[in-house]
């Protein structure tokens, strides 16, 4: 399971999310063998809740693990603190972000505490938030805290 | 509304979770005005949820929020990072936290990002965590991502 083929997966959620009328991150876990552990995409319009991030959502599908131990978290965008704070509580072995132009997060932070991170600076995923942020400035915003 | 009184509300979701067999601490987040806005408890047990803490289950239940500029979250424990990035990423302006003798989270993180910290110390919250840490380690592991 390469980095691309992972992050096609957090794509199509975050292109359901947007379809739904949400914030279109997306997100996935896989194990270390590469087995997809939970997929999942921001919820806060769907379901009115401000609790589940892209990360989150993937985080929580994946229901309960004993350890984290070279899992990879992918996720369309940077993440925030919330969602970074989650990776590194966990102990999320990698984290392969789609990109961090429109939003960056805590990703810098989790490589000095020894997450691998890996940048894959993808136009598609730019593309989508740079549309989303443009047309819903205010739930964006509401949507990192920054209201 | 004061600490303490805040403090008992978190003290009473963590002995509902311990009553439903799961993780015994709670929270509450509470507007700059003293209103109740959501309070929780841990549901890794209860809903096999790991996404679950009660930091997050209170900030759940607290719904979609513009803004949480004056906001206090009061829990049980020293937030994890997880938690602790929750509180930064939306702004919490204050963190009221019963006790950090049995687990220390990012609650110094978070003051240096000047989140207002108020560390109680307080007995009974020492003594619930304390007897289910010893009762219960490998489920304790678990939820802090110890496995």
């Amino acid at each position: 399971m390469d980095d691309t083929t992972m992050l096609a997966t957090a794509l199509a959620e975050a292109r359901t999310g947007l379809d739904e009328g949400g914030v279109p991150v997306g997100a996935a876990l896989y194990g270390a063998d590469g087995t997809l552990l939970g997929r999942g995409h921001n919820r806060r319009v769907q379901d009115g809740d401000p609790s589940l991030h892209a990360e989150t959502a993937a985080f929580r599908a994946a229901g309960r693990q004993r350890s984290y131990r070279g899992t990879t978290m992918v996720t369309t965008l940077s993440p925030c603190w919330y969602c970074s704070g989650l990776v590194r509580q966990f102990g999320i072995s990698r984290v392969v972000i789609g990109e961090a132009r429109t939003f960056s997060g805590g990703h810098d932070w989790l490589a000095r505490h020894g997450v691998e991170i890996v940048l894959l600076d993808d136009a598609e995923c730019v593309a989508l938030m740079r549309e989303f942020v443009r047309g819903h400035p205010d739930l964006w915003n509401e949507d990192i805290g920054a209201g």
